[in-house]
């Protein structure tokens, strides 16, 4: 069996010359595919996601054998030590792939929920039905547990899903993505429902995007400059994950032991996650009582403090440059500024966040009101950590990203987000009149 | 007070060589605006909603006098009588524009509803708060009613606006958009809340629909040629509404007397309607019994029948091409087609019709079950006739279009459509583990 993986890697690099003919074959089949899933039922979906992670407990030794020829290759492209722990697929990491199957299994499936179903004056029954987009593309670098997660919730909610993968994971994406057809073969579904790009060319990106007759929308994960690109050259609608400029406000009410606590966490917890706090903004009235022992837990911590003239009256910081309050630093840097209050705070985030995810930390109610009616960030927490900013943490129970658009899905999206409402309108030979 | 209107529309003109500078101060100044809007009260919208109503009716001569100008141009232009009939703003249209601002008044204001908030085991409470979209730029043709109706919809669900009318309604849509600035006076609104582009060059439309700084969402209301233009063009988000070819599928299980007033109704209620039936699809088992009556109430009524071979063994009909199928025909004529069953209507519907609003005339539970969900359309009706698609009939109360999109808004789009939702966190000083 190992052999037949090595050949459908090794297959792909000789499409070339027919690549928009081939990625136009499989939105063909995959808008057939989607016609059929749009009426499959919860059980069928969950026999093939059970199916699929006892594939991968099966093929472990496959699996690791032909993550082992990924890795072989990147070492000698010279990947850097970050990109090759990112490809690595271990045990550890397999049994993660196998709980996330699991775990969107035991979800509830969001299709043919009907919401708001009323009767009209005229004994007209409209509702909204939850169904599938339709037909979803995901291009994505480097990790191969990517398959496996985008594969789950494309199918759980109903949609056909085309992936393509990273050109230094080919071989391990090859290896998942036959246990992903075994798992669909074994529940009675087309193959079809999931569907990977068999070319390395990276014209096939370009004809994925610009296929709006047969898919649907577009889901990149991956850098900036993987999503601007897409963004930029895409007429397929794309749910974007761009930056997290994230603050923590430090309201005159709040209880300072938990902005320590919080704004710490916001900080540290990690830093190269996209909820991470970048920027600590602190009200005038308590910044000589909050500063100096934040200061000191991060330093101790090792951050580096960029702040203010006002900030650095009050503790030792390097000067905060204007491009510092755009900056998403994923690293143990901070910025910091005194502001005059709740007003300049909500102007300050509104004006150089990314409206991803903004906290405030005050007990005063009408303060933490007017903070989350205002800034206008996909999450808005209070006294809690931005670092909470995560699917599984808002019990979506998997992710497939956090959306910074505005329109269809922002923040975390889960299977909901995978999903679209149509009207049903139910009569008893109703006409107009 | 009539000069005042007359110059700010004459001056629309003068303004040719800095179209992108005028386009990004109006984005400017709507971004501001929105940010205010975010926060205001459901009172304000509805004092300024009431002010403008009465504005329109203390300015009633002004109004038409504005209109006679376009009117007169436009008849010098050469404009065709239905679009001549579109661009009059007579007492019976200004009173519906009042009404019109009177209903969106009456409606609930989505903005700040809070859904699903539930509590995460660790005590963090995580729901999702409507919010509004942003700024909206509206794009229409002739019809100046629009410009009061897309300010009223657009300012009831907190979202800035920029409108952009037909050069043939420039002096009419001036004169309206000067009561919609007073209106918003009047309640302590910005001015910016709802501007008017006051250009009459092409460009900047291409300018507004490429504004992603500022613009959040495109609503284009016209004919096809002008939806897919922007459509091509823009990189701010569209909500389309393209063309409607719905269908009636009658069922063998179909109550005949029901299906002969339904179909009846979906074609001849209006012909010139997006929901207007284009296609009808007969099961064979009762075509016979079902297509003789059904033809004559239909050439009774003056309409042209087209039908595939099978009906045509039944009725008189002309032949249908294939490409009768894809169709929309705004007109006396309805294409027929005899099919095998439910899954070869649901293959034609989902092949030919362009996923606006099919409906099904049977008693058969289950047929009716996989009909709603196996078609693909933003509405899927059940014993009821097509022309039902609309935001009024669906109760919305007012709608600015129907979305043939599939993510965000599909069907009509009311004031719920014109906003989004975001996440809201709220903790106790809570830090991730």
């Amino acid at each position: 069996m190992a052999s037949s993986v090595e050949t459908r890697a090794d297959a792909d690099s000789d499409q070339g010359e027919d690549v928009t003919a081939h990625v136009t074959h499989l939105g063909q089949q995959a808008r057939r595919a989607a016609a059929g899933l749009r009426e499959a039922t919860t059980g069928d979906k969950n026999t093939a996601l059970h199916a699929m992670a006892a594939q991968l407990e099966q093929q472990r030794e496959i699996l690791r054998t032909a993550n082992e020829r990924d890795l072989e290759q990147a070492q000698q492209d010279g990947l850097s030590a970050a990109l090759l722990d990112r490809l690595t697929l271990d045990d550890r990491r397999i049994d993660a792939m196998i709980a996330g199957l699991e775990t969107v299994a035991a979800l509830p499936d969001p299709v043919g929920e009907i919401d708001e179903l009323s009767t009209r004056p005229n004994g007209l029954q409209i509702g909204r039905m939850r169904v599938p987009l339709g037909v979803i593309g995901i291009i994505y670098e480097s990790r191969p547990n990517v398959t496996i997660d985008a594969a789950a919730l494309c199918l759980k909610s109903g949609n056909a899903a085309i992936l393509r993968g990273g050109s230094e994971a080919v071989h391990s994406n090859a290896a998942i993505a036959e246990c992903i057809r075994l798992g669909l073969a074994e529940a009675g579904l087309p193959e079809a429902c999931v569907q990977r790009v068999g070319t390395r060319d990276r014209q096939a990106v370009g004809a994925l995007i610009r296929m709006d007759q047969y898919v649907d929308v577009i889901i990149p994960r991956g850098g900036r400059s993987l999503i601007e690109r897409i963004s930029a050259d895409a007429t397929v609608p794309v749910i974007k994950h761009l930056e997290g400029i994230c603050h923590v406000y430090v309201d005159r009410h709040a209880d300072l032991n938990q902005a320590w606590e919080v704004a710490f966490n916001a900080k540290c917890y990690r830093y190269g996650i996209c909820g991470a706090m970048e920027t600590l903004l602190v009200d005038e009235s308590i910044a000589a009582d909050f500063l100096p022992e934040m200061a000191r837990r991060l330093m101790e911590a090792g951050v580096e403090l960029r702040g203010c003239d006002r900030t650095r009256q009050l503790i030792a910081a390097e000067i905060a440059e204007e491009s510092d309050w755009s900056t998403e630093y994923l690293a143990p840097i901070l910025s910091i500024r005194v502001v005059e209050g709740l007003q300049a705070a909500i102007e300050h985030i509104n004006h150089y966040g990314s409206h991803h995810t903004d906290a405030i930390v005050s007990q005063h109610l009408g303060h933490t009101r007017r903070f989350m009616a205002a800034v206008d960030s996909s999450s808005v927490m209070v006294n809690a950590a931005t670092c909470f900013a995560d699917g599984g943490e808002y019990g979506l129970g998997a992710e497939i990203g956090i959306s910074t658009n505005r329109l269809h899905v922002r923040g975390p999206v889960g299977l909901q987000g995978l999903t679209t409402q149509k009207y049903i309108v139910i009569g008893d030979g109703h006409v107009r009149h």
